[in-house]
């Protein structure tokens, strides 16, 4: 481990005694920890809005040092910051007495985790974008920023610039969050929305979103609905003010959906949407339960998330009081991402400056995630069935039986086959389940062509 | 002047020195001035979620007293508040000693201002719905609530529950925002959009928004765009960090806008929307102006604010960074309104307990407002002229003579007259207006129809 700096510590440190400044309140030191995509952007923008900026905070912002894997590389942004410390040191980093705020834009879970948690024992305020981070270890961190009266902000890990953390965590605060749903990995929607215009199959739209940048090359993460299963944890802990965390949240990709579900969802007035789903479920008792899920889901063609299109992210909130909020941007990126950091950012030195604290994740609320089982859902089913008189009153009487309510039927000829979609009114999702396991073993039905929730 | 209570003040302070509380932290006092719609309101959600309030807050809100103009009103919300005052002497109210947080929800201007200054003065939090009073005196009160180190707060005076302000102020602190558009009048809104959709004329539409409580008795604030206007004042103020008063607004209102107006629009592919524009302006030396505009606006049908309908309001933010972020909600009515007093409430309480204070109004940058004759604009003039050869040619000339740019022109027969529609390129606002007078000198041109300014 080495440390590189342009100017030696001792002329940086005199610099910024020598700060001009406005007679406005001390320099607020930062530390960046990773310099991908955001942290340069994070860098660019420190540089570019300097000034809005120490005017914003009531102090100036001087950036410490920056935290690299590799020192070699050469990084043209740094240029704007002669003096600073490029390590591949992090934690000697985090550890500096003229830190003030850490950001950690490293990604990742295990090694962030030990920064940001050291960085908290150390008194600094810690800024992540990094979503992994915060859905498995918010308990953690959290308990690590309370115990040290520092703040912990997390904009960028959510929809980017999309300020829906902070809505969350402010604006709502006199409100009853009753669901939240939203478009929160632009990825898929990149994906959905070429099938849904262009009629391609998932894997050619997969492979444009990876030419054009939109999809990594390894896509799991994103097609599997990982990243978005975090942010729904994220967003159920922030609304619900209890912890809900990546492994309590139910969660579908995309990669099932075909071209052909495409089209009949089109047909019945549908797109179908990679939806995170937070919901407060109350039982007849009068008893609270929370539910986090991503998974596909027809949403209907009027409905405002419907027509979020490209790569766009959208978020929908429904309060007891507000109504109805619905909130719309760039969900990724370079410059969105460090948007919501810098924002970040500016409040944590705010807080140095002038006291105070962000309001914290406050789980006061405890209450018990439901079993997906246990949560209502609906159910669009598209199956072959055999092309005979009653079929359709058979397979009805097996809903009628099982207590689920059928809400549309449509039925089509297909040659010797009939193709019968099915959409029911709210069930639990066990039930749903076991009805189509019970379908399946019916000599009527040739195949289940697919299964997919439909919501609104 | 009197007071009531319903038990002596004595009784209420004994009760507060015993709140059970969770030994997290003293009471917060409220006095809430007004029991309008929002005060009402108000007082049910903080009767409604005070366990949750408590939680969030880090200590529980006491309601100490309400201010109100008619004593012997019967207000059953007050019954959840034993012991609590009732006055019609609001002035006494806000200097009570036991009063942390004054929440303003009278409306006017005058009679506020005094009692929000006096509260300010005695070194109480100030929470307000009030956009006229902010409009007008934003300066005043902000450099009294400065000067005691105390917070002002007001989300719901734009746009209700949608977070426009707290967004501007917190999140998008680290990141420039270049243009701000909205629709932020609900009044308005519903009428334009009844008329889009049932073909109905201004009249019949406002009567119908009369009739169904979306337009009040006396319309005049919302069709002149005056209530339009203030709202535009504070989104510039805090978008542009610069002071924007609400007679820096150039306001037009709905009034002269026809059914064939909405009708030649949606076959141009535009929806009308009365929009509210606040923007930044650099001009080729690289000076710098603000611009804040309330005016009827075409909108592209493919923008996401022409599919805004009813009472909706939704707000377009273009920042550097962050890209196009939109907001869309309520942005009007009791209880959308009382959730973003309460979320201001909460952030006002939570710093009365755990010290720091919000982001306070920042005119640090003071931009000229840029006149609006200077201020870049589209129109779409619809006018009846002279079905004779050359009209067109004569007609361009006089635009390409003043240099402004066409970027479509659309001819129809009607009987001896012919209808010319001109949708220029941006040009100054002044310059635009000339042209107009100029056409309506030509022998060629028998009326101008319409003048609409074309927005996206």
């Amino acid at each position: 481990m080495t440390a590189v700096s342009t100017e030696s510590l001792q002329g940086a440190e005199g610099r910024n005694g020598n700060y001009p400044g406005k007679g406005i309140g001390a320099p607020v030191g930062v530390a960046v920890l990773g310099m991908g995509t955001v942290g340069t952007e994070v860098l660019r923008l420190i540089h570019e809005f300097s000034s809005s900026l120490e005017n914003r905070i009531g102090g100036p912002i001087e950036v410490r040092g920056v935290a690299v894997s590799d020192l070699t590389k050469k990084r043209d942004v740094l240029d704007n910051f002669p003096g600073i410390t490029l390590t591949d040191n992090a934690h000697e980093l985090v550890e500096r007495e003229d830190v003030d705020v850490v950001v950690e834009v490293i990604g990742g879970i295990d090694y962030p985790r030990e920064l940001v948690l050291s960085a908290l024992k150390h008194g600094k305020s810690v800024v992540t974008a990094n979503k992994a981070l915060i859905a498995a270890h918010a308990d953690e961190i959290s308990d690590a920023a309370n115990a040290a009266g520092v703040d912990l902000y997390y904009e960028a890990a959510v929809a980017a610039a999309i300020p829906v953390v902070g809505m969350l965590r402010r604006s709502l605060a006199g409100d009853q969050v009753q669901r939240i749903s939203g478009i929160v990995n632009g990825t898929t929607n990149f994906i959905l929305d070429a099938m849904a215009s262009t009629g391609a199959s998932y894997e050619e739209a997969l492979a444009e979103a990876t030419r054009l940048g939109y999809a990594e090359a390894d896509p799991t993460a994103d097609v599997e609905g990982h990243d978005a299963a975090s942010k729904a944890a994220i967003l159920a802990s922030m609304g619900f003010h209890t912890r809900v965390t990546y492994n309590d949240v139910h969660a579908e990709g995309i990669t099932n959906i075909t071209a052909d579900d495409i089209e009949a969802a089109r047909l019945a007035g549908y797109t179908i949407k990679l939806l995170a789903i937070c919901e407060r479920l109350v039982d007849d008792e009068g008893a609270t339960t929370v539910s986090a899920r991503v998974h596909p889901t027809l949403v209907p063609n009027e409905h405002p998330l419907a027509t979020v299109d490209k790569s766009y992210n959208a978020v929908f909130v429904e309060a007891e009081a507000a109504g109805r909020l619905m909130f719309y941007g760039n969900g990724a990126g370079g410059a969105p991402t460090a948007s919501a950091v810098l924002g970040d950012i500016v409040g944590a030195a705010r807080n140095k400056i002038h006291g105070g604290r962000a309001p914290a994740e406050n789980p006061y609320a405890h209450y018990p995630v439901a079993d997906f089982g246990d949560v209502p859902t609906r159910y669009h089913i598209d199956m072959a069935v055999v092309d005979r008189v009653g079929v359709l009153a058979e397979i009805s009487r097996r809903f009628a039986d099982q207590g689920i309510s059928i809400s549309a039927v449509r039925q089509e000829e297909h040659g010797d086959d009939s193709r019968l979609i099915v959409v029911t009114h709210a069930s639990l999702e066990r039930k749903l389940a076991a009805i189509v396991e019970e379908l399946k073993t019916l000599d009527d039905v040739r195949a289940i062509n697919s299964v997919i929730r439909l919501d609104g």
